[in-house]
């Protein structure tokens, strides 16, 4: 009987997949900042695409740690969310309500990838792969941060501008 | 020049999203449930259906509340969470690794909900629909909490003794 795979191999697996959505996301987010008609709201995007460029880095640090070649493996998560995201920006909407449903779009990339950097880090640490423990948390917490900051964004007038729309 | 689409045409397509979302996990916690081979996780997956069930008519009701048919969207999110759950399961892991690639797949599942619902009931206060917003915010708070137990499950011992199958 083969061998089964254990928490290595997942963990391996999981670092592939996060590698294909960070690539996926540094082709969309220039997408969003274009789109995006407050300039705050194209700015965050377009600071959030600097990051997602050195996260993709990060994760070349945590395969060459593990001795492992950087690979992609298709993510079909993000793919989906970006799949949505572009569907949602070919829509007629007014300026205001476009820009709510960008920042709704990004909030459920930002979470998709708040959960997989979650259970990495966790993995990491359980594994004792400390190093790559600590460069898969500051993917993590400016995740975190660029989630936060869109909802800011998003409570900071647009919301609200984008609900006269209806009246 | 068509009228462009507003705020509530958004909330309206977003709804229609997370109605196809619940229903497709509706179908995928059952396989969830029967894969796994620890007690408490077997059981969070069916308590979480239950719940996801509910979810589901929380969202009838608020489609009812603002005069409207419930109505499915194809989510391509959750669909391309799902298919990579899917890919994940026919692995052949370890029974503890196979525990916490479920949670690890669950916990996307369950942060891409948090995402769409955190949207929802921000956009649902925004434009006083005060009724909508209270049912959105019962199932935001439902899917939080399912994804603490999840963590809570992973932390207890899975991920500890899924690490030892690598040494």
């Amino acid at each position: 009987m083969a061998e089964k795979n254990t928490l290595h191999d997942a963990f391996l697996d999981e670092l592939r997949d996060m590698y294909h959505a960070e690539k996926q996301l540094t082709s969309a987010l220039p997408k969003l900042a274009k789109k995006a008609k407050s300039p705050d709201l194209s700015e965050a995007f377009r600071s959030h695409l600097a990051e997602t460029e050195n996260h993709v880095t990060r994760l070349e640090q945590v395969f060459a740690e593990l001795g492992e070649t950087a690979k992609a493996k298709t993510c079909d998560g993000m793919k989906g969310i970006i799949a949505e995201a572009n569907e949602m920006i070919g829509e007629s909407y007014d300026d205001q309500t476009m820009d709510a449903v960008l920042i709704a779009s990004a909030q459920r990339a930002e979470h998709y990838e708040i959960a997989a950097y979650g259970t990495l880090v966790t993995w990491a640490r359980t594994m004792e792969h400390d190093s790559a423990a600590d460069l898969l948390q500051q993917n993590l917490d400016e995740e975190k941060a660029a989630d936060e900051k869109l909802t800011d964004i998003a409570e900071s007038g647009i919301n609200e501008q984008a609900a006269q729309s209806t009246h």
